[in-house]
């Protein structure tokens, strides 16, 4: 009944709504969705990992109607304000070298403008022989034509190869399960290997394309830093630019403000979205070295402007709450809480993998865990069967293929947590026969 | 000292700002904004052509704090909200074929979206061989590279070449100055020309992109209605989809709810944005046929779902705001009120052409005036040179090249026209020494 006929959902096939309706919502606050029926379940993965301070957080609502009552949004070329100033100058500050800030609307436009920018640079530069992209292998980077280009999506690219450019594909990339592994450290074993498939475009490449540490729709796979740590010297000395897209990695995801952190680098280039609003609304940004700003600067005749125009870039609305959100980092110190969270998160995964046998590959960096299921049959969709049977049982966990993770607000209560254990176990219990006594019991502890 | 060193503003040289410093916003409010140092001065393209309805409109207000109350946003994957079936049952309502609608953040988005289910279309149809987008002389459809592909931008993406996939482009198109032009109603003589150029792609081209009657940053160019009318019958002729791209012109700015109803014609795909929310924020819809979603419609395991994933597809905010702006068209009949202001505009506008003598070619359509500057000196900027001048004169009027055009909120007051004819006035008199005489009494008028 309340199932609308004339919406198009996003990464949906529409027949499966006929069985599985989609859920009413009527409210949502801090980790919880209220549907229209009163349920209350868990918005485990924040909404697509986006709501990193959780739902109606109350200084952020605040946020946002002080600067409605004075304005919007206005046109952002000629015109600045306090808001944007005050934004820019604390995201300038979360990197020594990232100094000047472009801000757009969503993640997969930050992504292209970086990319547009590194390949303007060269034309300046008179490089015009550096015009390809290197990415990773299981690389998410957004679904506009550019973005998706340098996204390692194999099959779900094939419809639209016509619109899409050649990027290279870098893969062996040493993959790790936690940061005690001791590849995280060191990735001498792997890097000769990686350097091998770099080197043929030493001379030719623009920029790589990280995901820096963790690799989000690719299936939640972290990395290990000294790899991003090599990968950054090898860009360095071969004057090839690195993009860090830290739209899902960013403001604290990882347990860092910046996951690049990890490794102790800075990329050339670092896009933001996501999180940096606490997924209120549509904002991203584009971070990058004053040495990249100037050779833009120049006279106007000289034909170098960066001329980018999105009609939302400085939205006002968007950056009063990025604002709120980086004090809010800040004041309550949520890296650290992050990792605190996480650490449970992780024992409590890996309490799911021993009580149901389902679970491999128990992973997980700050505020994110992720497993892979044991699939039995490959002809069904076990991934999405949890998916169905968590709802019932009180989450929004939407799995990634077979890969079932838990992606909670920086700030969730560590209660949260173990709800979402207990729901978790019964939902895969409920693809095995065996394990169904075993997953109700848990439901109830 | 209000400028702040570290933003990199977009559609800029930054250079420029030395001399010519940001315009220090603290408040808008309808057509005014209100600057730091207190003076109020109108914005006269309506913030990028977004503003719609103008800044702070009550009722907008009023929409963004009743959801805001309730939740900002929740993934809209395998969930939906009052608001949202409220919305696209006002979305569907627009178009008698229209019947499905897709949510995203921005306009090239938008577009983008639009183009790879024409694309992906084909894969299902089992037509690889149609993969071809035609555009038009002119046409602006974004900056992420799938739009700026089907972009006629020519200098301007040059530095992005290895990026961009090839785009037929048509040239000879049918402009106008006005609907009473002969040409609007049949525009015969051009179509042979246009005719042979489309025929080449008849069986190789997915899709026809189109800012319909009104493209707008390649010069606020009107065309013939009679041309979109016979491109819409070519296309259906050879199973060619139409793209209308409404970003712009969509939500009564030519004076019709969709500038497509000028030519009676409905596309198979209809972008939407800016004006969508008035520019209170980042959201965008892609609207089709029920022929084209059903192609999709099949089990999961076909692979022939549209996977796009966009953070804030469906985004509550936005939807709250999309929706109350619907309402406010129709209950203040907006687009008979755009063609009485544009009515007033075009007769200003004239106007400012006959006293200045510098301005050639005024046209106008619905709620959008443009003339060009008769540049006597190639040299100079005198776009740029009319747009300061405009600023200290009272307006932000920030001209395309050397094309000035006035694009107010659809429900601005009369007198807002007359204010912006003197100012104009003066700022074009300001280029030409033996003008400022006349230009400054224009002024006081």
């Amino acid at each position: 009944m309340r199932y609308s006929k004339n919406i198009w959902h996003p990464c949906s096939q529409m027949k499966d709504y006929e069985t599985f309706k989609p859920l009413h919502i009527v409210r949502a606050s801090g980790c919880y969705l209220e549907l229209a029926n009163g349920k209350k379940i868990i918005d485990a993965t924040s909404s697509w990992w986006c709501k990193s301070l959780g739902h109606q957080h109350p200084r952020l609502k605040a946020a946002l109607l002080q600067q409605a009552d004075r304005f919007e949004h206005v046109i952002f070329a000629n015109t600045t304000n306090d808001k944007i100033i005050a934004l820019s100058n604390k995201l300038t500050s979360l990197m020594p070298s990232l100094k000047k800030v472009f801000y757009a609307g969503d993640g997969s436009c930050a992504v292209e403008i970086a990319m547009k920018m590194s390949l303007h640079a060269r034309k300046i530069l008179q490089e015009p022989q550096r015009k390809k992209f290197i990415t990773l292998s299981n690389a998410y980077h957004g679904e506009t034509v550019g973005a998706m280009s340098v996204s390692d999506l194999g099959l779900y690219s094939e419809p639209y190869t016509a619109m899409l450019f050649d990027t290279v594909v870098i893969s062996s990339i040493p993959y790790v399960s936690h940061q005690n592994a001791a590849l995280w450290s060191n990735c001498d074993a792997y890097w000769e290997q990686i350097e091998k498939q770099l080197l043929p475009w030493a001379e030719t490449a623009t920029a790589i394309l990280v995901e820096p540490i963790l690799q989000g729709a690719g299936g939640m796979k972290i990395y290990s830093q000294d790899f991003l740590k090599r990968l950054r010297a090898w860009a360095s000395l071969h004057h090839v630019h690195l993009i860090a897209d830290e739209i899902m990695t960013g403001i604290g995801r990882t347990g860092k403000m910046l996951a690049c952190e990890h490794a102790g680098i800075e990329p050339d280039f670092l896009c933001l979205g996501k999180g940096l609003t606490s997924g209120w609304m549509s904002f991203s940004a584009v971070l990058t070295m004053e040495t990249i700003y100037d050779l833009f600067y120049d006279d106007y005749e000289t034909g170098k402007s960066f001329l980018h125009s999105h009609t939302f870039s400085g939205h006002a609305l968007g950056a009063a709450i990025a604002f709120e959100v980086l004090a809010i980092m800040e004041e309550e110190k949520l890296c650290e809480r992050a990792v605190l969270l996480g650490a449970h998160m992780y024992e409590s995964m890996l309490a799911v993998a021993n009580e149901t046998g389902q679970l491999t590959n128990v992973r997980g960096i700050g505020a994110m865990v992720a497993a892979d299921l044991v699939s039995a049959d490959p002809s069904r969709r076990l991934g999405y069967e949890v998916f169905q049977k968590a709802v019932d049982l009180g989450a929004l966990l939407r799995p990634l293929g077979n890969t079932i993770y838990w992606l909670l607000p920086l700030n969730a209560e560590m209660g949260v947590v173990d709800e979402l254990r207990g729901i978790t176990i019964g939902a895969i219990a409920s693809l095995v026969p065996s394990l169904r006594r075993r997953g109700a019991r848990s439901e109830q502890e």
